[in-house]
């Protein structure tokens, strides 16, 4: 059995590793830390998730004995963990974002940090199994990825061949619910009466998921942000609380075959454990991927055949967080990728 | 033109005290504060409520210029600021908790506060128009009533006759949108995440506005808690914006024909502005009260006629708070009780 | 391998029972029918679900070659199917209200329907594992609960040494998710901007759930009618898509020890497999039960003692309808109670 | 006062009309129709209405005492009741789809109707007072725009003069609430549980407003569909009751400065009296514009100031709908814009 440490494990995506690893058949999780929460037991904290004896720890914890630990904290407490516990000998997916970019001042931009870990950046593997299951068999650090990066990214580049004949940046207008936009920190953004029966878009030009999709479109396809420039992402808050639907808009400089593009989708997808490719007059919701691991995927045209729009649908908190940490953390031990998933 | 003044104009009661006022025909808002916003501009904080150029000012601003000021701040706030304002020959109309018990102990026990104004209980008025119009009319300091105990009491008054008749407490289970249980306070309970597709009891047995309905019912009619004991009041919290239902369970010693019932509240309600009484088989739900001030009143008995189940419904923002103070204002300056409301 | 079929298998509650029986080691669904959609696939139907690979057959399909067939269809169509099932040889779960009540004039007021097959009624087993596991594990036709009736039933029962000390009838005041109360028939009920931002209280003195507490109160406990009157019971109609809360209220005639009353819910939740009963100051709201085949119960009091507020949480299409019946399926074929579920 | 009809009054477009001619100074409400509520007062069907004495007639009725009669019908009985009308010699604002195309072919593609009175179409009045006033003024018959493109055209017209400078055609990712996409009609697609806490979009290239957006943006701007291609526009279903946010994706060929997109912007509002231009950084919520017959707009650009993203807000059965059909009323009959409206 592996042993599983959780630092931050009463926020959300924490919660939900909770959820999902309880059923896991081949892991225990060792220990659990919350500064909110510490000294509470979990089953008093959480009290549909019976069946956990433990107590909330400090998130100082000594966390030798762990095989992995997974890091749900904010992106400077990660950026000050990682480096010791790598040096303690532990493995870390890290579900913040400060692993994920690689030019430091482009991370410094949005994230209004300095990176001081700057030396691993190299050596961390992207937690996207679709594009990087060997890095990840083998990595000491995953970075997990955004759930809006994994919605966009699992959008385009199954279409990466096909991507040089773009003629203008695609453009990304994504969705989500509140879990995976503020979640349950609190403030008005979260708040319930500012949120219900309202909608909106924010960061504009200025989300921290912008560079992240367009770092991992430019190392995994022939995209030439020197030519198109880069992806245009504009987050929104849905009234709900968990899924991301990603409404992407590609134009190519000449028609292309619906059975090019449906067929580059359904040969990714059967390669794939949680990549669903809906069949043709078929769009996802929300619905088809909520508390599963699943991405599903739909595409249509226009006549002209230039005009393409693909949506995507995840469950933030689950393939956008918790639930892809688990599958990297399957990969990282020789374990079947779906182990515990669904 | 009346001269007003809101302290605490960008909480949930005083938001809606904006959007009303701004349509009233004989006000003029002379001066509103915040402590959150002070400084910025009402049109920027609300771009819903164009109209106003005013900016938000501190809450300690000299109010001598308005012929009214409404208090939408916290208990503690109002209790010290209440005095002041009454020496300063103003007239109040308070929206908090602070001045509608008598007894002094109790509210300490409910509210976990000392009061400081116990010679101010006296001569204030509880401003529910339908049963203490006279004394609203003439008072200088009003006590707005609670949310929870206008449902009640209008549910349960008009058959101040029939009461005596009563041989169990009545129990009394609301329910409330989030914006009457604890609205923009930030915090988990009004969290999205915690609040959406969620429902709960709270505070069972110990919400403050148990005693408040329990001593109008004993004012108003001739209710022996010493017999029947206390009246039963159980809170919950509903996943939407605005409006409480009020289930009423009352049990009469003989059977009351439905005639008695129907007739008692069809003719309390012909002679006020605000209640109106449903045709037989018909209940109101929320959607008929909300953005109004009016309260919807139904009952059903089972075929004993000993067991009747009268159910309320209002807009906690409305007649649950501002408008119902508004409708107070209208009073109290010989105003037709109607103007600026629906 | 139980070889398992669904008639009606594409409702809320038919849809449940594939989620579920998905999981389920020991069983292969062996056929599934639709009147709506007949000839489709299940998964082009529910995308969520796949791995079904089957498709909808017509509901007058032969199902002789399965062990246990649910029922997932109008009360009439179960009117009439079940004894054509059981004289086949099948064993039925009948998810319907069709055979719950002995007293066919009780089911004709409350169901609008003649009972056609009172023969039946005497075999049937009520499908509430907790109390009835002996009568379950061996009939050919189960009962299944109604969504109401569990909530109700598991928050009184356990008390059922003390019910004789009751001097007033339960209230019971409950609260159902969409889905619980209507579901996906079509209707102005259940549409959405009727439902949204919006609560009521429905069938007041009339829902077809009311005699069924009744009836088992009696069966099981010392309640009698002829003293109290019957029980009351009003429903509302949550915004939300899965749930329900009761809300009951209990009026002994001498005050009772919270130890007692807490040490009786204790013990009870001891030797189930899906009940829980909370700590001492904990209330259960939906969340904690949300796709789970849990219960989860608190309770208080007020000063006397006399008055006790219970409050009982599950998800009305699991323990309310689905989960439950996948419960009495393994003890109808002798499985581990808790088999498939969570 | 003028005398008022409206055929289709207890649908959403219906209801919304009735809730605002209630409070406008000129207007009497002669007669108002529907099918499905023939025979039933208004105050029964919506007793939030209260003040409406009358009785649904059908809605075959003679409306020749009626000034203007307002159409809330499906498209097809819209095509066949104007003609009539106008030959009545009444005046006529039309809700539906029918008469807002001058394309007959393409009318017939997106709305799979014959068109059956095209010889009306010339003379017809597209009801967007903020580019057609004087057109509405002088009509006899007014097409009330689709809310859709209501808040396309709004977020697009006011930058014209500089359309010749886009080098891709607009992107318009739209978002509308349940009652601007589909409403009250039963079926799945409005139906609570499908919608609740879920999202998706939908009519991908096939949405009937789209060649609406395009007529009218090729009638007002220099955009060339020959060069640019025609505008995308994808319609998402948000899980909330009423409000249209699009967000409007512009490419310029070069960098236009912010002070001229914002200075056309604040211009054009100037003069409008329901436009309302967001100050910098700051984008429109749903909240801002709902229960008002109010657009508001806000723009941001990248560091190029070639991209720019205009976000829109309003209500659909206002501003949307039956707002609007009130402000072009008023315009016709030579009254103040705003009269009745907020």
């Amino acid at each position: 059995m592996l042993k599983i440490g959780i630092i931050g494990a009463a926020g959300l995506s924490g919660r939900e590793l909770l959820y999902w690893l309880k059923r896991h058949p081949k892991v225990t999780v060792e220990l659990l830390t919350s500064s909110k929460y510490q000294g509470q037991k979990v089953s008093d904290v959480f009290p549909e998730l019976n069946g956990y004896a433990q107590v909330f720890q400090p998130n100082e914890i000594d966390v030798s004995g762990c095989d992995l630990v997974f890091l749900a904290i904010p992106n400077q407490a990660s950026l000050e963990l990682v480096p010791k516990l790598l040096k303690q000998g532990t493995r870390v997916i890290d579900l913040s974002g400060a692993f994920r970019l690689r030019d430091t001042e482009v991370f410094s931009k949005f994230y209004q940090l300095s990176h001081t870990a700057p030396e691993l950046l190299e050596e961390t593997a992207f937690g996207l199994p679709e594009f990087f299951k060997e890095k990840i068999s083998a990595a000491r650090l995953v970075a997990n990825p955004g759930c809006y990066s994994t919605g966009a990214l699992l959008g385009i580049l199954p279409l990466k061949d096909l991507l040089a004949k773009l003629d203008r940046a695609p453009i990304i207008d994504a969705k989500s619910g509140v879990s995976g936009a503020g979640g349950r920190v609190e403030g008005d953004t979260t708040n319930y009466v500012s949120v219900n029966e309202n909608f909106k878009a924010y960061k504009i030009f200025a989300h921290q998921h912008q560079p992240e999709i367009q770092q991992y479109l430019g190392d995994l396809s022939p995209y030439q942000t020197g030519v198109l420039g880069e992806v245009i992402f504009t987050p929104h808050l849905l009234p709900l609380n968990r899924g991301i639907l990603s409404t992407i808009y590609l134009h190519f400089s000449e028609p292309i075959a619906a059975d090019e593009i449906r067929g580059r989708f359904s040969k990714f997808a059967e390669g794939q454990k949680f990549v669903h490719f809906m069949e043709e007059g078929c769009l996802p919701d929300l619905k088809v991927t909520q508390n599963s691991n699943r991405v599903m995927i739909g595409a249509e045209s226009d006549d002209s055949g230039q005009n393409w729009v693909v949506v995507t649908s995840l469950d933030n908190l689950v393939k956008g967080a918790s639930g892809q940490a688990i599958q990297n953390m399957n990969l990282m031990f020789g374990l079947d990728e779906t182990l515990g998933l669904l």
